[in-house]
């Protein structure tokens, strides 16, 4: 199968390595650099104290033209809306896509996209970018994928290929999906962020795990969630396994670079003010996190 | 006046170099070489640049007798209990003790003191302790003081001893002079804390601002402040004009120290909770400094 995937840092060469193990994987990335270092070199994957090499093919965003069968948007969320610009006079109609953004603020450009099949996929995994064509697998985790659009021809393969340490999983629906990462995204990356620790900090530090579980509550109540307990018990799990991790809003603070904020707890926030509930706690890690990138910001 | 002063931190060394000018002062310390230092050297202000000195006496807090017409308790709050048991057999019932604590949680304990004359102050200077016997004197401000219990004439002498620099203001009502204070301490020391940022930045920053006004009217309705406007505007002025200090919370966090969370925002909580008032914000600075400390200790 011909995939394309779109972006070159950790996600986007976490999957290129993998599928390109078993399908002719083109990856798009913003620099022609980094292309030519992908094609001299191939994808670098450490795992375990071993590197693995994968041979891809790559090109510079401006080289995408959908002909691939699917195209795999690993792009953080807030990249997303410029990316898409840049590539939407060249989309076929008959293209398939595949979004992997945290959070569920990019669903709702979704629906006006003029390609055939959409899909939505959620990915568990732990990976570090380490240079132009490495990436360090740090956590093997599941990717969920859901039908938003179309037909579930493409993605078949994708749950059909059996990659060791790359599970893909089909859900039928993709709110839920996304749902439960956002839960996770929502809880472990704003405190971890907001108080410099590592995330198994957030259960073993009492004070810290107060101010956790009251977040939690009000995301619950935010979002709606029906299955509250389920939904606690996979944090705890999460924060549990991962203990020793850094997460991604940490690492993005302490880096100077912008956060996935908006796309987390700033969609929970409007999710609460549509309805009229007040989340003081949201609210105030939002802005909490928004204000370590203004300072950022502010002292370029 | 024969004054003594009880304890050799910031604001100890701090009083007693300004009234070692006019007045006999015995600093009680913890440790038999502080006193020595502070007997071989006096006690050194570095203010703009200039070395002044005082000569005073001092001895460990053993020595204490309370045969001083006034005593000045210059310790944390946190220290407070422990002193207090500590001299406890030899007060007099004739003493004179002032209390230099921020917060109000040791307001409780003075009605069972069975000493003549109470009296509370609250100190708005910026000092900061040089090693055993120097002080440097950051910010000037005022020593506002008012009678808990007894009669005003140990401290008519106080108010009118006009020492350049360290004004003295005698109040009616020693609840006021500990909740402007309160209020302050309530707003920018959590917040600066929490954020690592320096006073200024809780207005320069646009986020963070938004945070600061919500804790205030949190900390505003908890205290039933009747002017909230001109408390508002104290809290702002103050961190306008100490815009780049950091604030004595932040540097207990930064030093790994002990803060006084539990005098100020603890006992605000304590406030709210009494009269079921929910204070969301209050609680969640609170456990997130209790956690900071939290993770010193467990660290050790």
């Amino acid at each position: 199968m011909e995939i394309a995937v779109i972006g070159g840092g950790s996600i986007g060469l976490l999957f290129s390595y993998y599928l390109g193990r078993k399908n002719r994987v083109t990856v798009y990335t913003r620099t022609e650099g980094q292309s030519e270092a992908i094609r001299a070199n191939g994808i670098h994957l450490l795992k375990k104290g071993c590197d693995f090499r994968a041979g891809v093919n790559a090109a510079p965003l401006e080289k995408w033209t959908g002909r691939e069968e699917l195209t795999i948007l690993a792009v953080k969320q807030y990249q997303l809306q410029s990316v898409l610009n840049s590539v939407a006079e060249r989309m076929p109609g008959d293209a398939s896509l595949m979004f992997l953004q945290n959070g569920m603020g990019h669903v709702k450009w979704l629906s006006e996209l003029p390609v055939k099949n959409i899909y939505i996929g959620s990915v568990e995994h732990g990976a570090m970018a380490i240079g132009d064509h490495s990436v360090s697998h740090n956590g093997i985790g599941v990717t969920r994928v859901a039908v938003y659009k179309g037909e579930a021809g493409p993605i078949k393969h994708f749950t059909e290929m059996e990659l060791v340490d790359f599970p893909v999983e089909m859900a039928d629906d993709f709110r839920s999906v996304l749902i439960g990462k956002l839960v996770v995204n929502a809880v472990i990356n704003p405190l971890t962020a907001a108080f410099q620790v590592r995330n198994g900090e957030l259960l073993d530090n009492p004070f810290f795990y107060e101010i956790f579980k009251d977040l939690f509550s009000e995301v619950a109540m935010a979002l709606r969630l029906e299955d509250k307990e389920k939904h606690f018990a996979n944090i705890v799990s999460v924060c549990r396994k991962t203990s020793a991790n850094s997460s991604s809003m940490l690492k993005d603070i302490e880096a100077g670079r912008q956060t996935e904020i908006d796309g987390i707890l700033g969609y929970i926030l409007e999710e609460a003010e549509g309805q009229n509930i007040d989340t003081p706690i949201i609210r105030t890690y939002f802005r909490h996190i928004k204000g370590k990138e203004f300072q950022r910001g502010a002292s370029i």
